[in-house]
């Protein structure tokens, strides 16, 4: 009653992946977790009722896999995570996993892997805030950048799981004569990030020892921080941003677990100058952070465009560093905990030396002051109603090819401002 | 079996009041709802045990309000919520509470009164502004200020009911000659605010019309946004508030609710100029805000000092254009996401010629600069370990008379940084 399961080439849902997520489908419309591999989600809660889970979850494997989200499987111990899903991985490649318990995935609608009761969000790629920095108001980047990762406390209940739409939201901004104005925002924007989960929780009131950072984040996903950038223009001083960035945040669905990210561990792209305090300090260079290759994709009258590339590693703060911080005034961390690394930003330059590693739009267009030349020759400044944009992610060196696993998409499309 | 209580001179639960909030005891430690009148708790799990809601919620009456939240009771239709505090008040008058229902306050535990999923905390009185604007470094209150409620996302894992005390974090800040330094924060404030609750949702990706602003509000809490000033100064730039205020949110667990506070909706202090835009413009004015009366006290060392008082009406904003911006760009709302009104402070003066309607001690030390002189002629400027801050909070001409209730306290001590 096992099934062999090809992974098609270019699927991101190799067997060097098996991430976890939450799905549901038309005939069973309750939220359930779920792993993918190849073209297939695998329900396992039904595979839990085969008994698969007994040894590693217990007995009440079968009710915590039915839940709607991965925190109370996440509330389990590492290493019956890993358990888990070295079992998947065993099985999968036996091609022993039950035929009833796939589910084609072009079949299953994607919910938020977690309930999440926290959502930070960092500013913590060099190139990015050296790109910025100009166009705001700054006269240069903050001291407080170079000594501990700046961050914001983001907007939960509009944070979707991708392909959920996002509405262009209506706001407050200067009008072109600097008096205030009241309008549908004329500055959308995206912003190329990494989210990470958290899996075991800090109680209120205690500290995060940055050498067991790591030991509580359950995975990563893709995460697009979408952006009002003349509502947050206006809003910004001095409490920083709020209605500019809380009308939607997109994060692609299934999370990649650490396990899977441990070969693509590698030391940061800069060293960090001056030295982080001790409590920020992570102890070995060469897993201080991940290899995770990064794209921007505009889909607009259905053409699609790569806007840019990026790499994880270009972090001036790795999300240890990130996570270490956000602990360190002791405010605790809760399972489901969502923590956004920032917009991504490179140095990296194009074959005709024009910058070709940007994580948004607000560094191409130069805040708006300047027209970007797609490959076709369309200009264009901000986003449009009807533009799409897909964010990818991948380990490895080649698509589909060795170790290659993708993150699969993270994608949105705007809908027009209400009427 | 019912019972006659009687409500003691100087209790905040008076008959006029009829908060909700999450109870337990030694016997049942298991979170459930209540109200308070006078020095009781009626447990509303029991009170529904005897059929008194089974005509306004229904036959789930005793699961609903065994939830250890408020949550599942604030999805009911506010007619029915009403019928709930209304039959309430009149078996409390009638003296047919039953007497198993009945526990004395001294012996419950106050758990947070709402899951809460979003915590967005404003930043609206004008005096606290114009007091703080010289203090920080910006050369004036920037324009946004104008045109619509400033406020950041908070940090929701470090809410805690009072009296729960609250631990001094540490972190970085500017050493004493500039340079970035990591330690335990010597900046500790207290920040006098209300936050209230939302009851009904607003969808993601849809608007709020303001006219109906207050139907979404369960109704009102005592909250102080304990700050470390140090902390924050250091990371503001540019995005705002983060561990410097995320160590610690303190409310007062009773919610006392809108139908409590309609006899005290009134008319802001301040006119607004430029006027709001329409989609922040309550439709009549002598029911935009309300006149709640605010105290706060400091126990150093075994004696009581009274630091401060203020009053809601003086926010320049009030709590339904609040409710208004924040969900104007759609990121919707869920029940249980808490709203805090800023720090509350006024223009009013002692009988020396002294401000004394400051709402957090940045504003009476003069950022660190000036130290503030207690009663008892007890220099001070920040927060030491032991402090205790008392806010307090009532409706009504006098203390005790009338239809007088409070909101009871809001209380927190300071433990020391850990070693």
């Amino acid at each position: 009653m096992g099934v062999k399961i090809e992974v098609p080439v270019g699927s991101p849902f190799t067997i060097h992946n098996i991430p976890f997520g939450v799905i549901s489908t038309q005939g069973n419309p309750k939220p359930r977790c779920a792993t993918a591999i190849g073209d297939y989600a695998i329900d396992l809660a039904i595979y839990a009722q085969h008994g698969f889970l007994s040894d590693s979850v217990g007995s009440s494997a079968v009710e915590l896999l039915s839940q709607p989200s991965l925190n109370a499987f996440s509330a389990f111990d590492y290493s019956v995570r890993k358990a888990v899903r070295d079992g998947l991985i065993t099985n999968i490649t036996n091609g022993s996993i039950p035929e009833d318990s796939l589910i084609k995935l072009d079949e299953v609608t994607m919910h938020l892997p977690f309930q999440i009761g926290g959502f930070s969000d960092f500013y913590c790629s060099l190139e990015h805030v050296q790109n910025c920095t100009p166009l705001s108001k700054e006269p240069s980047i903050p001291t407080n950048w170079y000594y501990a990762p700046s961050a914001y406390n983001g907007r939960i209940s509009s944070i979707v799981p991708s392909p959920q739409p996002i509405r262009r939201p209506r706001g407050v901004s200067f009008g072109p004569n600097g008096k205030p104005i009241y309008g549908p925002s004329l500055g959308l924007d995206y912003e190329l990030e990494m989210g990470f989960f958290v899996s075991k929780p800090v109680k209120h009131g205690t500290e995060l020892d940055i050498n067991e950072a790591d030991q509580h984040i359950f995975g990563f996903v893709l995460l697009n921080d979408w952006s009002s950038r003349d509502l947050q223009l206006f809003e910004m001083r001095p409490l920083g941003p709020f209605n500019g960035k809380s009308f939607g945040t997109s994060i692609s669905p299934w999370v990649v677990t650490m396990d899977a990210l441990r070969p693509y561990r590698c030391a940061p792209n800069t060293k960090q100058d001056p030295p982080p305090f001790d409590h920020l300090k992570w102890p070995t260079e060469e897993d201080a952070t991940f290899d995770i290759k990064l794209e921007i994709e505009l889909i607009r009258d259905g053409k699609t465009h790569s806007l840019a590339t990026s790499n994880l590693r270009y972090l001036y703060w790795t999300p240890f560093q990130q996570i270490a911080h956000q602990a360190s005034a002791m405010s605790g961390l809760n399972i489901g905990d969502l923590l956004g690394t920032g917009t991504i930003s490179g140095s990296g330059v194009d074959s005709d030396g024009k910058k070709a590693e940007l994580g948004c739009l607000l560094e191409a267009n130069q805040a708006g002051t300047k027209d970007l030349e797609l490959v076709d020759g369309t200009r264009m400044q901000w986003l449009n109603d009807g533009d799409e944009v897909v964010l990818k992610a991948w380990c490895g060196d080649k698509k589909g090819e060795g170790a290659w696993f993708g993150f699969g998409e993270c994608r949105g499309k705007i809908l027009p401002a209400p009427q």
